[in-house]
């Protein structure tokens, strides 16, 4: 972190300081903006996952996600179906099953009723899918020019069921690493849409709910060590996030070559320069899991539509202990991958 | 509602129907939009209060807000403080103890993260002041010109502690409608700030968290019938939605002249040409009791900073039963006091 000043410093802001759209990476400014500012305001904000448990009679899991995603009609879904799906598999995430979800749109002036419409009623199928409710909403409109047709806040509630949370300081040295379906589709379908690239066959978002994926897994006996869907900044952002988020940090390995990338995804991404490890999947998961029961993990997982093409990717070694993530080839050359850094698909959700 | 099909049709949009202004309002496109549309989308909607009740081993109460006020900065408060705010009093407002706080930001690229800074701080002063945690959040950015600068969303839970949640059907003919302090000061605060207007003395927002005096409400053994928080539409806009949120529709009748509005305030809504019933305080509420704890109430309000004003400003009569509100004046002429139509001060909260 040795740029650590030039973005976003410990304290004292020059008039100068800008947010950039690194910032809303995920990545590195983002990490950097949260543990900098946001979590020395906030000092119960629970940093190390995307929501947060909280008690009430018993622990219930509480998560908030707002989408900006560019296009908001993309091949696969819409920012409506992704905004419930977003928040569920955050609380899925979390070991528990999503109940409630609370809607906020900030809607520009101008923007079509009919589009509103479409949105909503996308929003409403995935939510009856998922098996949650929308209890709670509220609606803004800005003036034209200070919005982007629509953004939408969801936040949800979910009862934790995993008799212990999953957690990064529960996986073991020797677990697998699996992941859950091919990835990057998400954004390599919003990038295709928002350049006007014609792929064939056309790749679409992959974007979906994981929660009867996960309850599945909990169903056939497997309590995944650790968990984290694979969003903005792709396998290698949710990889490093895990290994760094353990008080003693891991290192992770896996092989390139078995991660799971469409031919059509993998092609977009070369003509547009871009790693498929870092890009956004809006319906997949890694899981860390003990030996033993990563095939069965990888059979149950691959029942569910987006899910034929989970693999065991790789595993957790003892070599380096500095919270490292490391690629390894069929020649036997290892690399390292990195946390993404900056922003390398702005506005993917 | 005849001009239903102007502005938010059941069904059917045409290409030409787009959103406005109006329907942010809080006012009767808001109420359409919500009714039309979100409420069909989402059955499990609870549309008769800011926020939903729960359940999770006991009942709890969940809540959404965006804030897109403009300016950010205002006399009295920000936009930080006022997200804090607003959701821990849509919590009291059902009778909660308002506990968790979820924000997530939507930043502009080019945003000072000096301002940034200064907003998070007052996010944390304002938790800490109400009792509540921030536990978990979101950060996203848009490009330039795509948003205003900063934009949050908060969204809350909370633990019901009253016996019966606070409701309009609770409403008796002869209860006592009470205000806990003077009106419409947020709402004139931004259109100062907003317009350059130099007031002597300056109006402050109102702004604060309510959820002391609520609770110090039950401590003093007053369990409000219904409770309101006058935001967006002013002490019209909520008066009429109990009004007409009831099984069977009241009739409340107040006097405009013991609504108490600071001079100031008055001043420059006279100035502005709008009526001070139909501007947002951000730190009010009306509620519901008996005549015989009337006066307790008032004088348990009037403790708290903001509250000095606190007053008996109507009651509910037997004569109509359509979910009218008006206002007799000393002379002892009545007027038809209207839920606000159309946008009156946009991006107040």
């Amino acid at each position: 972190m040795t740029d650590f000043n030039l973005e976003c410093p410990v304290t004292g802001y020059a008039n100068t300081d800008v947010i950039t759209l690194s910032h809303g990476s995920g990545g590195e400014s983002t990490q950097r903006l949260i543990m900098n500012m946001f979590a020395k305001a906030f000092p119960n904000l629970q940093t190390d996952t995307d929501g947060a448990g909280i008690l009430c009679g018993r622990t219930m899991a509480f998560t908030t996600d707002s989408f900006v995603v560019d296009p908001i009609f993309f091949p696969g879904g819409d920012i409506g179906s992704l905004s419930v799906h977003g928040t569920v598999n955050d609380l899925a995430m979390m070991g528990a099953k999503p109940l409630y979800l609370s809607v906020a749109f900030i809607l520009e002036e101008g923007f079509l009723l009919k589009d509103l419409q479409t949105i909503v009623t996308s929003m409403s199928a995935a939510v009856k899918e998922a098996g949650v409710s929308i209890v709670t909403g509220d609606t803004k409109v800005v003036e034209k020019g200070h919005g982007h047709g629509i953004y939408i806040n969801t936040s949800g509630i979910g009862m934790v069921l995993a008799p212990v949370a999953p957690n990064p300081d529960r996986i073991h040295v020797g677990d697998k690493v699996i992941i859950s379906g091919d990835v990057a589709r998400h954004g390599m379908a919003i990038m295709s849409a928002r350049n006007g690239i014609e792929i064939d066959p056309p790749i679409f978002s992959d974007s979906a709910s994981i929660n009867r994926s996960v309850m599945s897994l909990y169903d056939a006996g497997i309590h995944p060590y650790c968990m984290r869907d694979v969003t903005r900044g792709g396998v290698s952002a949710a990889l490093n996030e895990i290994a760094r988020a353990r008080s003693t940090p891991i290192h992770i390995r896996i092989s390139e070559e078995s991660v799971p990338v469409e031919d059509n995804v993998r092609g977009l991404a070369e003509l547009l320069g871009v790693d498929p490890l870092h890009i956004a999947s809006e319906g997949r998961f890694i899981l860390f899991a003990e030996p033993t029961l990563a095939k069965k993990a990888v059979n149950t997982l691959r029942k569910f539509p987006g899910g034929e093409k989970a693999a065991i990717i790789g595993e957790v070694v003892a070599e380096h202990t500095s919270g490292l993530v490391t690629a390894k080839s069929l020649l036997g050359s290892e690399k390292i991958i990195y946390m993404p850094a900056g922003e390398i698909l702005p506005r993917i959700c």
